[in-house]
């Protein structure tokens, strides 16, 4: 909690105090007293922006000064990119030669250095620890670092400011996001977290559920492209086992009726993995009746085209 | 200003005070530092609550409880159900038999009863006199009415109170927001006030051009079906006179751009005449430069069907 506090000082007035949104059908269709953080609207269109910006501004200012790297090509990497920029230091943002144009205009736009690679023939590891060395930048990973878990449980700290919460429901891609919010909520008394990951990609779930830490083979197929990592950390793990009460997976098309929900509903626009809290919520698996609830909509970059395909029918 | 301070008493705790917006590519764009009022929060998902509930909430109590009555199918039928619902009264909303099921279901959904004429052999007119009679309904009508005018001003009066705005810029249909939202621009000093119509409608430009309200021979081919009145009326154009500096037009594409603007930068969703003002901000028609401006989003009720469709290409 100290290091959550930490960051909410260095993310006041920086990062935004996101809108919570309520819908009457929804409250209808669960019986309970949902506010949905709808993290679509934080800088750069995602949650990523609190942990980003906190372990930037959390390094020292000749480390700083140096510039920051990092590998995602999603929302962390626009997220380093527009942390770097607000501190006015370089950033290096390595992305495969063959990533969608979108992504690499996103992360220039936000004043990045694009570095790209042939993900056939080079390793990016190799290359950002060269540029790193080289330059002297310093790695900030999407998850797997404390300064980055903490600024993303700054999320759940608005949500318990402005009204007490008894489950939580939070997205897992990495962990990032559910390790910082489960902190939270268990400072604030015997609040449920439930974390909702793809059912394709159940890692996080299979992991709490065997005790140890699970990698899995392959990239999962699934819509939700910001939950398709292999596993969690060390250290997302260690806060999650203690921390987190339940791991629930959902469907593509559970997400996409969530996606169509908030479209519809909220007027809002979310991404896949933004949705899948949401999703959890309505497919009615999770008991929250005369509950008050949090959900995390940790995201909204989709482009209309992907949206339009994807909630088409 | 006192009615819409009276109105800012009924509303309190019931209309949602709905965010405001930034996007630094707008800022970019206009050279200009813009809050966009996001109403497609608002409660029943547009401006139209407002109003409808300080009308509703205005009324005698002995002539409240028999109930209201309104002809509108669209936000302002769904915002005068709602109103009625939290007072506890009953609603009719006139409809034609062929309006579409999403309008009828809406309506119900907020606890009115629909009832149907045929628009070709009927006067809903008449339908709505004789029903008002028989069971001592009150009408309330979408714009045309001081208590309706004040609800809607309540919005600029949130915009003001947060920050200072040089230029306002307000969509227009039948003149009832741009009326409220005039007044208080002008008691906040010399702000301009700019409407904004579809080309195809701009018939309260060609009245304040004129000096006296013209009318459309016919309801305007315009994808902005908020917006296809066909005059505004005698009270809200006396408003408009005396507070609105200018009207301007804006095309049906530079609507859908706005469109997909604010879904694509925003993550937010708009209905065509929720995005018109949006849409006049982002043409470039209008000199902004140096200045704070404000923008009414209006509203966000538009079916993903009919948004794909509108935005594909």
């Amino acid at each position: 909690m100290d290091d959550i506090e930490r960051a909410a000082v260095r993310l006041d007035e920086v990062a935004h105090v996101t809108p919570e949104l309520t819908s009457r059908t929804l409250d209808d269709r669960t019986a309970a007293t949902v506010r949905l953080k709808a993290e679509c609207f934080q800088r750069t269109g995602s949650f990523k922006f609190r942990g980003a910006y906190n372990a930037v501004a959390a390094l020292p200012a000749a480390t700083r000064s140096a510039g920051v790297i990092t590998f995602s090509s999603g929302n962390h990497g626009q997220a380093i990119a527009l942390a770097a920029a607000l501190h006015g230091i370089p950033a290096v943002i390595v992305m495969p030669h063959d990533a969608p144009a979108t992504k690499r205009d996103a992360a220039v736009g936000y004043g990045a250095e694009v570095v790209g690679y042939d993900r056939y023939a080079e390793s990016r590891e190799q290359i950002g620890d060269d540029l790193a060395a080289q330059r002297g930048l310093t790695l900030i990973p999407p998850f797997d670092a404390w300064d980055v878990m903490a600024g993303q449980g700054t999320l759940a700290r608005e949500l318990f400011a402005s009204e007490p919460v008894d489950t939580l429901v939070v997205c897992v891609g990495g962990g990032g996001l559910i390790s910082g919010c489960a902190t939270v909520a268990k400072a604030n008394g015997d609040v449920r977290v439930i974390g909702v990951e793809p059912e394709a990609g159940d890692d996080v779930r299979r992991s709490l559920a065997e005790g140890r830490r699970v990698t899995l083979d392959e990239t999962p197929m699934t819509i939700s492209d910001g939950q398709q990592t292999l596993s969690c950390s060390d250290r997302t793990f260690a806060v999650i086992q203690d921390r987190v009460d339940e791991i629930v997976t959902v469907t593509d098309s559970e997400i996409v009726a969530a996606m169509r929900f908030a479209f519809g509903r909220l007027n809002i626009v979310l991404e896949p993995s933004g949705a899948s809290a949401l999703a959890a919520v309505l497919n009615g698996a999770l008991d929250v009746a005369g509950q008050r609830v949090g959900v995390t909509m940790s995201g909204g970059n989709v482009d209309l085209a992907r949206f339009a395909n994807l909630t088409a029918g």
